[in-house]
């Protein structure tokens, strides 16, 4: 089959931090077709090498296909930071957008005067992503980075705000803006954490502007749907979801990031 | 080919936990051989289906098979509740010693007229294995149990003392030990609690005993080997490290809960 304008968006993470993503897809474009894949069995992806979150990303994206997709959202930094040459050559001539360099955009149009500041997980740090899509469009931008992990589990256990999520927000976030010239922009470089924003913000201070990529993403999602052609008239069929291990878990869990309940019928098992 | 004497005891983890039952072993019996694998690559266990967890330890338990072993050793609560049935059958007439039962019997031998508190991962705590093995050897025995998910990040970080931990550590620990009758004993049912143990008997405090089953099990392994005639009378090859993602990673972190430093060059990566 070929894709036309009822086929839905594909969108893919490690687990369910890529439901901000799809939330602001869902916002910005409602009459758009969904299907979301989470690889729960397989999460996290930001403490695995960028070989085997490579691997794993093509296998997600193979399944995605079988759902005839228009496009392909990587709805996760740290896979979008290894693997989007791979997945771009696999679906070409497919559009694949990632998160990475629609929060790049975003913080260098937020604070073209940095420095730029961004937390993320070991992995995405590690590979230096946002550092290169950052300077690319801004060659002299000051970057810095620190990865940010137990904001990954604070988000899951649904600890968004209180003392024990400030204590670890200023734990690394400290650090990240003690160096000189202080960063006035902070990108949140995972998924998971924009439901953290409210803490971020306020251990951060108010002359610190949040960078979230889910809806530069969702906007750039729009951008090359219009460029294509593509965008559904509408109505849109009810979103699809598929996780690889525990499908209940997810439809509960994923209610956090979504910020809305997800019926767990709605969720399919799949083994990649 | 069939072990004897001098063939090594095959230690299995989701990851890097279980590191604190070979610890324990080594402790115990240096004269023994140790091969170790993490599965780093799907780790955690604790958030996934019994389904998915017991198809990976059996994976993982064919890995160890090619390095011959005399034993196998089950470091981790998550594949001990989940998987054990199946490993004993494919494994037979090998034995196999898990760290639920060692860990109820040490719970029952230091508490006996309890109650007991049990934390560990969520997967533990929804299969009731610690509720089952307790009652199992005192069936009136009352336990409590609560999942205590992000001590595995603190551990991981080696945030394992301090403000953050001991928030952590009194948010779990305080409605499992405000139960009345107040529990005398507490389990750290997951392998990557014992690192936590300090900030964990701060925040219990000296009334209740905490009970780590990575010393018990380490007695387990000691009884089946002289059982079986198989106690090696050494000297030990050094022992090797097996991960299914990052041996780097694996090395760096390991320390943490092997308590002495790993050589990156004595892990090697496996695909299982």
């Amino acid at each position: 089959m070929t894709p036309d304008l009822n086929s839905p968006i594909g969108i893919f993470d490690s687990g369910m931090g890529g439901l901000t993503v799809m939330a602001a897809i869902r916002r910005r474009l409602p009459d758009e077709a969904l299907v979301y894949l989470g690889d729960t069995a397989r999460l996290p992806y930001g403490t695995k090498s960028a070989d085997t979150v490579t691997r794993y990303a093509l296998q997600a994206a193979g399944a995605l296909l079988r759902f005839d997709i228009k496009l392909l959202v990587v709805a996760c930094n740290t896979a979008s930071a290894a693997a989007l040459p791979a997945l771009r050559e696999m679906l070409a001539p497919l559009p694949v957008v990632g998160v990475i360099e629609p929060g790049a955009a975003a913080a260098v149009s937020a604070v073209p005067a940095g420095p730029i500041a961004v937390i993320a997980t070991e992995g995405t740090v590690r590979g230096g992503a946002y550092v290169q899509a950052i300077q690319a469009l801004s060659p002299a931008m000051p970057v810095v980075q620190a990865p940010a992990p137990l904001f990954v589990g604070l988000a899951e256990e649904g600890l968004t705000g209180g003392p024990i999520a400030e204590a670890v927000a200023a734990r690394y976030l400290g650090p990240l803006l003690d160096t000189v010239p202080r960063p006035r922009g902070l990108v949140l470089g995972c998924t998971h954490f924009p439901v953290l924003k409210d803490t971020i913000a306020k251990v951060a201070g108010p002359d610190v502007t949040l960078i979230d990529s889910a809806e530069t993403a969702a906007v750039r999602v729009e951008e090359v749907l219009k460029e294509k052609g593509l965008l559904n008239p509408g109505p849109p069929a009810a979103p699809k979801f598929l996780a690889t291990d525990a499908p209940g878990r997810f439809a509960h869990l994923g209610e956090i990031f979504l910020g809305e309940p997800i019926d767990p019928g709605a969720v399919a098992l799949v083994d990649l």
